[in-house]
């Protein structure tokens, strides 16, 4: 199969050196000609511009850009994908953006004769690079059945959430529960500590009670991985900060109160900006230590 | 042995029947005499309060009170246990307390000559009748070892937590961020719904990633058992608003933030006042669904 | 002097009355035919478009718009204002907007030839009738002077901000602040009503007090006018929530934290989804009574 | 008039001070005998005990304690006030301490047959030294007339609040909006300066418009005097803090949510963990600034 890959950055290199892998025949755009190059050294072609994609002979092209305003520039603009792409090539956005702006671009690609999925991703750089992203998918059934053997060469875990701009909300509202969570491990533990409590311990407690939740479990931020290593690397806090923001902003536009999601986006946010923002998530914990 | 047991409630009731049905001795106390007269039929002695039964020849005593007014009362009032048992008594508090107050009676306790562990329990009513409590013990790892078989008796998950108050530090912090959650599966659950995801599928979707959570996996609010059967029955509202208040006091006196701690106590408390302190914990969605 | 106006909703229509009034010659464009009519029997001119105003003979058009994609499409669209106007007209937006999106305008207009101030006002719809609007002031200074005596006829608290978009920073800060301050003297209020004391005897301390704010001497939520007229009319709830929406928007933009600010946003979210969208903001104490 | 006097602390002091300049008798106990020579060095007779003050020929008791605890202690105590004051004899607590309190020591001072009054106090140690401090006061008009000139030798604005506990519930009210006020205040001065107004523009702007409040006026966190000082002085965040405490602890008491109260009270004590509980409260707005 022939698949165009848009955005060769710190996730869509490694997806696009695992479809390579997997034996597709792949061409390849990025901003960066170096992306493009490591690409090329693993097997792409590389073309010149997002129109010289959409005019090649492709079956599928994948887009991983960093925010809605990228994608839609990609899909919508005056050079865009739509402007020149073959009806019926399958478009597969792995970008998180807000639900609404993926609506708004599938109904394009739709009224382009074009099927379209959402699809955007969980696993971080290491799961780019493993292959073992989480997929999680809005659009037609058919065209998800089509897309699978696409996405499983890059994750192990694909998804159907339903119609268009589903993928966007499941991974919007998973995020917002997740940064929640977090933070309520953060506090928990926190207070267990300053009463007197063994981190370890109540972790162990915690991890077999009803507070247990994979912040608890897996990246607990006094007892994980990322805590050991003092929390580089993992899932950044910026990274959650956009996805909060997402979240917030969908929630806004739909008019549905997300209390205590509103305020771990601005706790997020100050933690940020006291030159946090490329640690693990986890790290939020440190606001709650004394200074 | 000879054990006696003062607080015939909801759960004290069901945990005395669980020691009689193991075929310990058992002294009771309660001031509701129906209590009592239930304990009797099951084979308990009554005692006609707590100095009676701290001069009765027992080897251990239980307590299961409503608050740390009544605990301290229990122990250190005039008539109270301490007036009067026998140095060496093992003293098992089981009730939901703060930690600064469990300390400050098992301080006096260990003056008394008397070892004292604190013992709260998580596994509510049901828990209580089926003997599947889990104890948080706080105390002396030998006191502990001592209580264990009584403790099994009424429970199958015994965890010993460290020193006095332990017991109720961990149950203090699995419960701060229990609620915490819940509100955050609530959230995430209505935003995804509103957003045009059907709820059994975003449910299914969070349960395999990073946000899922004991109360999105076991007691989910929109798609879990409480929420099937019209939140009746489960943790009560105002037993978790009860146990976040001890969580953000205890949070206060030990100088310790908790930012969605103190913002999941007031919406707790908003929600009760809507006349639904009855309902499961879960039933706390409805904040977030239009009136 | 010669004066364009876009926009007779409930603000532009008195608004644009008051010039008429003040006998500024004046053509109107709206899309709702009646508020034309309605103008032209007070003695404006109707123009058929946006683009036919921008063709006309004026020296300052003023826009009073709902939100900034209205204000993008008419500056900046295909058939908009930029497209046709004589360089050297003065362009005024009174629409409150994002600060962001303001100087996007702004900066288009600049670059067109036509100086422009954002004017968002702050006084209701009984002050646009009353002619005693406060403008919040964006812009050069020597074009804040220029626009001094049109503006002076609709509002009597003419403010220069500062550069292009600091009228919309102004308002934005403002009302802000003014979402927080309503909803703190809501649970001051509410408490102290609570817990013993007579309304009017607590809000008499808390304004020669500390406490003091507008929301608490202007509008107080249990002894001010709206109160007494069941909340209706006044500055609507609705309006609270969307300049809180464009606060946090803002605030994500430029990654400040606004802690208070976003969670008064959701429990405005939450009261307008019970239905309260249309009732003064300070009817917001009714989410700390009892249901 | 001959008056007892206990607590000569930080107000205290000062407050028996403005007493003896009055020229009233007066009898003082404090823990600290430097502060009780202190008040001999201007004119005042030394007691050995609260109980002998209470024993000694005085119409007026007047007390100024740190916290509830102590209040009880020194009228509750077993060689407390209560225990061996005349009839008849005024009692006025000046300490700030929750309603609950109040109004429990008041109900036993009435059973004694002592009229009480709860008294305490705003305007911080530069108002005790002045003579300039509010009185809130709770209790019965006729005793609040008899304490009036006591009182008006010490402050300048003595209000009756209503009954027993409510001069109090006056105060907690008020410090509870102040302090949410502050930190709206810091948040919209913050933003509106990181969106590039002058912050001396917009506090006048804010200042003439619906979110002036006196924590913008008087106090504001980047333009008042505090501030010009490095926040030195003033109200001290600990206080702020202490009082908070109180708030969300009477709320807790009598079922009343106070969501944004309760989150500045947790700010608050993020920011005193920093190492900031001397500084003036108006200096929470560095909690909003990059680190």
């Amino acid at each position: 199969m022939r698949i165009g890959f848009i955005g060769l950055g710190n996730m869509g290199g490694p997806m696009a050196a695992n479809l390579l892998k997997a034996g597709f025949d792949l061409s390849v755009f990025d901003l960066s000609s170096a992306a493009v190059q490591a690409a090329v050294a693993q097997g792409a072609k590389a073309v010149a511009s997002p129109a010289e994609l959409a005019g090649a002979d492709v079956e599928v092209i994948i887009t991983m850009l960093p925010a809605a305003a990228h994608v839609k520039q990609v899909y919508l603009g005056d050079e865009g994908l739509l402007a020149r792409v073959q009806p019926g090539v399958l478009l597969i956005d792995s970008s998180t953006i807000d639900p609404h702006s993926a609506r708004e671009v599938s109904a394009a690609a739709q009224a382009h004769g074009n099927p379209m999925l959402d699809a955007p991703v969980s696993g971080g750089t290491a799961g780019a690079a493993a292959g073992t992203l989480t997929f999680m998918v809005g659009g037609e059934a058919a065209d998800f059945e089509h897309a699978r053997p696409v996405l499983a060469a890059m994750g192990k875990n694909i998804v159907h959430c339903g119609g268009a701009g589903n993928g966007q909300v499941a991974k919007v509202a998973n995020n917002l529960l997740l940064g929640i969570s977090m933070i309520g491990v953060a506090e928990a533990m926190s207070l267990g500590v300053k009463l007197g409590m063994d981190a370890e311990v109540l972790a162990g407690i915690i991890n077999t009670s009803s507070g247990r939740c994979w912040a608890s479990e897996v990246n607990n931020p006094l007892t994980g991985a990322p805590a050991a290593r003092g929390y580089s690397g993992g899932f950044g806090t910026d990274l959650m900060l956009k996805d909060l923001g997402l979240a917030s902003e969908a929630a806004r536009q739909v008019r549905q109160p997300v209390l205590l999601g509103a305020l771990a986006q601005q706790l997020f946010q100050a933690f940020s900006n006291q030159g946090n923002g490329q640690l693990d998530f986890s790290a939020i914990v440190k606001l709650y230590q004394e200074g």
